[in-house]
């Protein structure tokens, strides 16, 4: 019975022949086992895995932050999505995007096309990475990245909130995830065009966050507003969100894992380079946060909750291109111009009615080409160019913003992509799930 | 003064033993610290170190969830349990579980039964692991597993919420954590009589979850289900919970935490493994998710929220015994069937009119035994049998289904086990603590 | 365009010379990474860092319980504050608190009065710690240590909850983390006075929670108890908070992030030491739940909670200032006696009209003196005297609360400290900010 279904599954499914591979690279495993050199790798091993620990945690921030900033009737909706994005996104990146992003290119594809393949049927071979990098396994840098991936269709989540079809957002969220992403990546981090150019970003302030940022702005524009957001005689009227400590969760938790998201991506354990992002990573973040709670108190008149938070995002966002190349208080400045800019950016989006619920265009998409910028400006390393960063962070926010057009425009023309009126009103949660987020709470003491 | 009090201590106390001993050894441990090994020893303690953090995190995640899943009115309640289960079980854990689960057995005892003690006395001199796995210390070891140990009563926690008498249930966690889940602990872990047989549960499907699960079981027969969740004319009322966010935020960071339940039970760093049980982990708990959504839109005929979070932990547990050992394939298999079975067993348990208010049967009882069953089918070690993991994962099951079904009958008996009609309708939280969960709570805006 | 841009940043920002000596020290590092010691190095360098990242979360854990222990209408201002304790604290203690804490004094300051500056321009050659305890980078001594340094007037927050004008309070917290602390701090981490003495404080019961708790009971002094919390009659009327889920996930966090705490002031990953900090560190915790359990349910006639929960925290502090050098039993003989003094010391400052909403005095103040007696009484290291505990303790519990006396009350003289009482009757959220917390919450369903 269990050599039956063995072979069954062994017939249908190549993917298991990975782990035939993982037990015969063994022999070869163990004998590296016993060099002088297997310390450190497992060290700076471990450290990547952590990272990924900690880059899974901002799902969960995502998740929080986003039902946060919303309408308690869109609550079970939310946090649905980012858990099938979450899902959907770690096993198409194994089906594909990872080996589309890194190994590189087909020939003759000038470092534009990738072309990848099921992890377990090609890299069945590849335990253990043994090039210059090798400071992690290979399924090390598998699951690293692919925590990364899910979050590019995370932020276009919140972008679209409260009014987005489930099964249209699904369906765009497995393309982008699943194919535009790792296609983009390889550009940069797979060894393709943008990387021969010298275009430098570090931990993906424009691979992951202006990519979803402007993913987000192209289907904020095919979607259009949320009912009653723009009033009639031109106002704008705030749909506030439904709790301030679940969105504060998150941010807490996004910080957070951005040790994981920029530590790690330093790719090993070095002291010195892991330490040092750690510090300018803080730095941004904090100073993010102090000058979107002076913007905010001057500009809106009061201390801003939303504001100081979204200060934070800003100044991670801002720093995660350069946070292993600018010098400390050049962190504090990144963080600090983050901070004004997310305000100013959220502010105008309102004014011209781009409907973003949580910032997130502003946090990720502006946040992210300034960061990328700003390594040009800020870089000790000489080689580092803001032209070419600008030329970088362009093509990353227009190929995410035209794609998006184009697929999230075929997805609406197919089978729409907003709920009716009468749902939205109604909430998600009901339409969409026939759940509700706070079924049986009630206020008993009065 | 300070010596009367320290030899007060030292009389009353045999424990304060193992800080002399601690610096006993020290001596020895010094001139291991300048070998060559100790570098890899530090690297790998530190990773079971941060295991034990990691699992310390899912009695969070197991409090939210069963806090989110069920009703207000009850929230101080289960909180204040799962605080207790905690603190109770590290406890009587370091008082005679320890030693019980891992050092062996007394003479004759054929390895089921383990004799325990306070690991202060009997291992005063056992400062560092000597062994052949000699990859931790033994106060990590120590750790680790204590922090495993209270998730059994965890699991029964959430089945029994909501109508069981707080004092009856913390004697019966008591008793579960502190004797019986380390004594069938030992039978594989500490190298008992299915060990002997060549069971196999690499992080503990059927050891920690099936236990629990099965254990969960028992008590809810005796229990009975919670008034108005079945009418007399025999239909099912849905009893509904009141915090889908706490339930989303438990479920993540149960995954989050899996990641050092299972990543630590490697009991070392060993890139290769750690990484590749980080990826089947990951791979099982996303193909869970999926199949309980696929399943739950197809025969709830909506996409649920609930079952997405169940599937997420179906695909866990399923994977916890064969983690190190099936391919990456296999984990995708085994992720979707758990993501499927724990829906319909949701189903058919509220059929027959067993009421688990968070499906900790369905999840950790069912999926536990098919994770178990799975290493089986999937494995690619040639050791492993179908027919020796029906036996160890029936043996966990029965055993703690028995055991509970004798002992929760026991308490019945004596003290009774259910709270009266009216302190169930009026919520436990102000029937045993006198307390509300959100006594200031109110709706200021409209 | 960036030239110009790089050279008015370096003119302007003497900081940057940082990132430009990060690079010149490059050289040496690397020849430091090809030795044998590097791989050792590294894991120890990566334990501080994750601890860096712990005792983050612990300020996460710090906002969730205090929101979760006040009123609702307070929420917005309390997480506000809470991310400006941790922006401003990071940032000051980069400007100045890290060099005043650490490399000494000035000359003929007798160990007392230490000097700061910015960390970028007078370490700018120190990239890497050199001397006996070099275990880590000097960047990673910097995050971790400005991880501790904002807990201090965290704690303050919880204590002047629900009433302390926002402007107040921030002038007086950047003041207390940015230079109290770390002049305090020095004494002993910095080499100062008390560590001549021979006074002990391993993870800071004293430097941080004392210093916390007592400067929180200056300011409670001075800014008087919440209007309606003490009536005229002599009566005390409780003021309940608004989530007890919340709270929970508060303490849950904090207990998580003192795996950091403890575990990391043992400044390496040296695998018996961090893993017996762990041990003592839960074992404390877990007594001190179980003490305030029973402590509570004896006195108040009910198992609460919020006991519970405090009782997890008393245990916490408890240990902190003995984790390495207390037997195992003695841990839990620490927490247990913690656990029964928080419970008492609550209800004591309620009693004489000292309003503290979270019980911060009594955790963090009474409990860390206790933690810095308990070396004197337990401690396996013979050179721990009960006197220099007591002078230690006292010298940072006096400090605090006649610094905090003498700043709080100077802002009291020239802007005030308290809001107006119609602004704490309506809520600080509305008052000082303009928002809500759960602008959106509705009850939908009844």
């Amino acid at each position: 019975m269990k050599n039956l279904l063995r072979n069954v599954s062994v017939l249908a499914l190549a993917g298991v022949a990975a782990a035939t591979a993982f037990a015969a690279d063994y022999e070869s495993y163990e004998a590296f086992a016993e060099t002088e050199g297997y310390a450190l790798f497992t060290a700076n091993n471990l450290w990547l895995l952590i990272s990924a620990a900690l880059v899974f945690t901002m799902h969960l921030g995502f998740s929080t932050l986003e039902v946060g900033l919303t309408q308690q009737k869109n609550t079970v909706n939310i946090l649905f999505k980012n858990v099938f994005i979450l899902a959907a996104g770690v096993l198409t990146y194994a089906f594909w995007g990872f080996n589309a992003m890194y190994p590189g290119f087909a020939e003759d594809s000038a470092g534009i096309f990738a072309a990848g393949s099921w992890f377990g049927a090609d890299n069945a071979d590849v335990s253990l990475m043994t090039d210059a990098y090798a400071a992690y396994t290979w399924w090390t840098d598998f699951i690293f990245q692919a925590m990364f991936a899910a979050t590019a269709a995370t932020i276009v989540s919140g972008a679209v909130a409260e009014r987005i079809k489930l099964s249209s957002f699904m369906i765009f969220a497995v393309i982008l995830v699943g194919f535009a992403y790792p296609l983009a990546g390889s550009w940069k981090w797979g060894g393709g065009w943008l990387d021969g150019m010298g275009f430098y970003d570090f931990a993906g302030s424009s691979i992951v966050h202006a990519f979803g940022g402007f993913a987000a702005l192209a289907c904020v524009l095919i979607l259009g507003p949320r009912k009653g957001k723009y009033t009639k005689d031109g106002k704008i009227k705030p749909i506030l969100g439904h709790s301030m400590p679940l969105a504060t969760i998150g941010v807490f938790l996004l910080f957070l894992g951005w040790f994981g998201f920029n530590g790690g991506s330093v790719l090993s354990a070095d002291p010195l380079l892991v330490s040092y992002v750690f510090v300018t990573t803080a730095l941004a973040a904090c100073a993010g946060a102090i000058a979107s709670m002076a913007t905010s108190a001057i500009v809106l008149k009061k201390p801003d909750l939303s504001m100081a938070l979204n200060g934070i995002l800003a100044g991670l966002v801002g720093i995660t291109a350069g946070a292993d190349t600018v010098g400390v208080f050049s962190s504090v400045i990144i963080g600090l111009v983050a901070g004004v800019l997310v305000v100013f950016a959220i502010l105008f989006f309102d004014k011209i009615k781009v409907d973003d619920p949580v910032g997130a265009i502003s946090v990720h998409g502006i946040c992210g080409i300034w960061g990328t910028l700003a390594v040009g400006i800020f870089s000790t390393n000489a080689d580092h160019s803001f032209g070419t960063q600008l030329i970088g962070t362009l093509s990353y926010g227009a190929f995410a913003f035209i794609f998006s057009l184009v697929v999230f425009g075929a997805i609406k023309a197919v089978m729409g992509v907003r709920v009716s009126e009468e749902e939205e009103f109604e909430g998600l949660d009901i339409g969409e799930h026939g759940q509700e987020a706070y079924p049986d709470f009630s206020i008993t003491s009065r």
